[in-house]
């Protein structure tokens, strides 16, 4: 039985926790209860200057370290016996250089599921402050300026269409919103979702929210050629949402002649996958000849950006320094979907989230 | 049958249609081949400075007018054989002086259910907006300032509360995407709602959009009283949206007390009824003293807000000037109820949001 199991498998481990907060005393009351005999270790790596980094924590913390619960994975010759790492990302793209994770017996699982709602609020929230024009208005504040009455047009989102490429749990959360406003959908994933069976998604997902059953998107795209990238995005798309983990297959599948195809009807460019989906010089270009309405960015290329990279500059642009996935309630959803694969590993049930090596996620 | 009726119901009318654009000649053309006989003028009332006042219009514009379409009706001697007006607001109390709203026999409906999805927009983008912390950000932005990781904590939405004081079309709307944000929804309306059949609302509405069976609400609250007010307010709202029409019953509904109330999870307030709803100068203690968390106001009191008003100066606060309702497709849909209204009373069926003049909506 499954609980007798438990109580065994995880006697010899010894689990690191890299987070940047404090230790959750109910939780790790909790492991230990549940898994007796098991090590916890938790160290906050939150520092003044932002994020504490394993190179510069004491060699004798990764001592006998079999699970790992973090963002950043320590090098392989710290944690030699290493059996089992919970990311606390929703993608495994920062991992792809660790011996470790090309090693096939040890699994990695992502956070997949903690993250979109709070994401999908970045990117709809993103959205509408630019199609209600909220910067200029916040503009107009400073002066007292009361706009006289039909100065302004603003276009609202009922029957506009929202173009989602990867269409995982954080574009799922999109087009649940993206529904709710009156918007089509239409999905993009690199395989082909044929039946209604494939087109359902097994991660984690916060009760209430996403489309698990895939059941939003009027029409779904697929391929992992240029061709089947641009038919999708020539579908009269009004917003576009990149939400796609980076693999050498997507890196810069947004330049010059994809953004020419969003002119059709000056798309909304949201990114929330990493800047390196995007050829920067080109968006910049788009932005400034009007190709697109307008991006928001929550990633660039590279991050941080530099002080005077002139990405800064272009009109009709948000960017915020990688923030989207923050919520107060994180770290109790990552720790949830950590705990329900510590009880799979020390019982052989399947993991939640389990990442696919050959695509980072 | 209602057709033969319609042929020539209207026919001894002249429509008088003041809208801030040029005539539509679809529909003209289509109400001209509906109700033959029918007279249509069209004033565009757009002009550079604004908007044209009816007691700026040509007197002979006004001649022999027994139907308005519009937002400001002229004075009752201007249109003395008025029949019927079509408001193109969601309330009607800028009508409330004019004689020929105090005349029972005169049908005034208004353009209820045109401007929920735009408006709910306005509402969910500007409270995600401030939760996300975009203004800090655009801020950040000119300096080119990259945040280091961990310095900005967001909360998001999932369990958090909305309450929505008047549960109209436009309330409706705010808590279906309020639902989709994965937030709890609590409602209040003046009239008691015990049934689900009360709970309905047959106004004009959005295909796809708002809570038109009243499901989305966990709770129901209702009165006419400062107590029954205050119970609501009490119910850990994170979220307070104003959505009511002012009456003499609402006026200064919100004041020092209701701040105080909605201190204990300092509420984010979004006003985007009428300016009156809220005692403004309580409302600039309460954001200075944080006794809630920011507000976003689309009315105020007085409109225009004049330059040098206190209020544009206070903390966590977005004013835009009375816009929340403007969208490209807004005419659009304004005619289509028209048109239905149209039908109705030269057939003698129900009209589609006909105003209760007690209650101005």
């Amino acid at each position: 039985m499954a609980t007798t199991k438990a109580a065994h498998g995880l006697s010899q481990d010894t689990i690191l926790v890299l987070m940047p907060c404090d230790p959750i005393k109910d939780f790790t009351d909790r492991l230990e209860a549940k898994f007796p005999g098991v090590t916890i270790r938790w160290q906050n790596t939150k520092v003044a200057s932002g994020l504490l980094m394993t190179k510069d924590m004491p060699a004798e913390l990764f001592d006998g370290v079999t699970i790992v619960c973090a963002f950043q994975i320590p090098d392989a010759s710290l944690v030699p016996k290493l059996r089992f790492v919970q990311l606390t990302s929703a993608g495994a793209d920062q991992c792809a250089e660790n011996a470790h994770y090309k090693n096939p017996d040890i699994p990695f699982c992502t956070s997949n599921g903690a993250h979109p709602p709070q994401i999908a609020e970045w990117v709809i929230g993103s959205w509408l402050s630019h199609q209600h024009q909220f910067p200029k208005f916040r503009d107009y504040m400073k002066d007292g300026y009361w706009e006289p009455p039909y100065q302004t047009r603003v276009q609202d989102s009922p029957g506009l269409r929202m173009g989602v490429l990867g269409y995982g749990a954080i574009g799922r959360q999109c087009a649940n919103l993206a529904r709710a406003l009156g918007m089509d959908v239409v999905a993009f994933t690199m395989r082909e979702r044929p039946t209604p069976e494939s087109r359902k998604d097994d991660s984690y997902c916060v009760p209430g929210t996403g489309d698990p059953d895939g059941v939003v998107p009027s029409k779904w795209f697929h391929g992992t050629t240029k061709a089947a990238l641009n038919e999708f995005l020539a579908q009269d798309l009004d917003l576009l949402v990149i939400c796609l983990p980076l693999t050498a297959l997507t890196r810069n599948m947004i330049s010059r002649e994809q953004f020419e195809i969003l002119a059709k009807r000056q798309a909304f460019l949201s990114n929330v996958g990493r800047g390196g989906h995007v050829n920067t010089k080109d968006l910049i270009e788009a932005l400034e000849q009007g190709l697109i309405r307008g991006a928001a960015l929550d990633v660039t290329e590279p991050e941080p950006l530099p002080k005077d990279h002139p990405l800064w500059k272009a009109p009709n642009l948000l960017i915020t320094p990688h923030v989207s996935w923050v919520c107060g309630d994180i770290t109790r959803r990552i720790l949830q979907i950590f705990e329900q694969n510590l009880t799979a590993l020390s019982s052989g049930t399947p993991f939640v989230n389990q990442v696919n090596k050959e695509h980072h996620y």
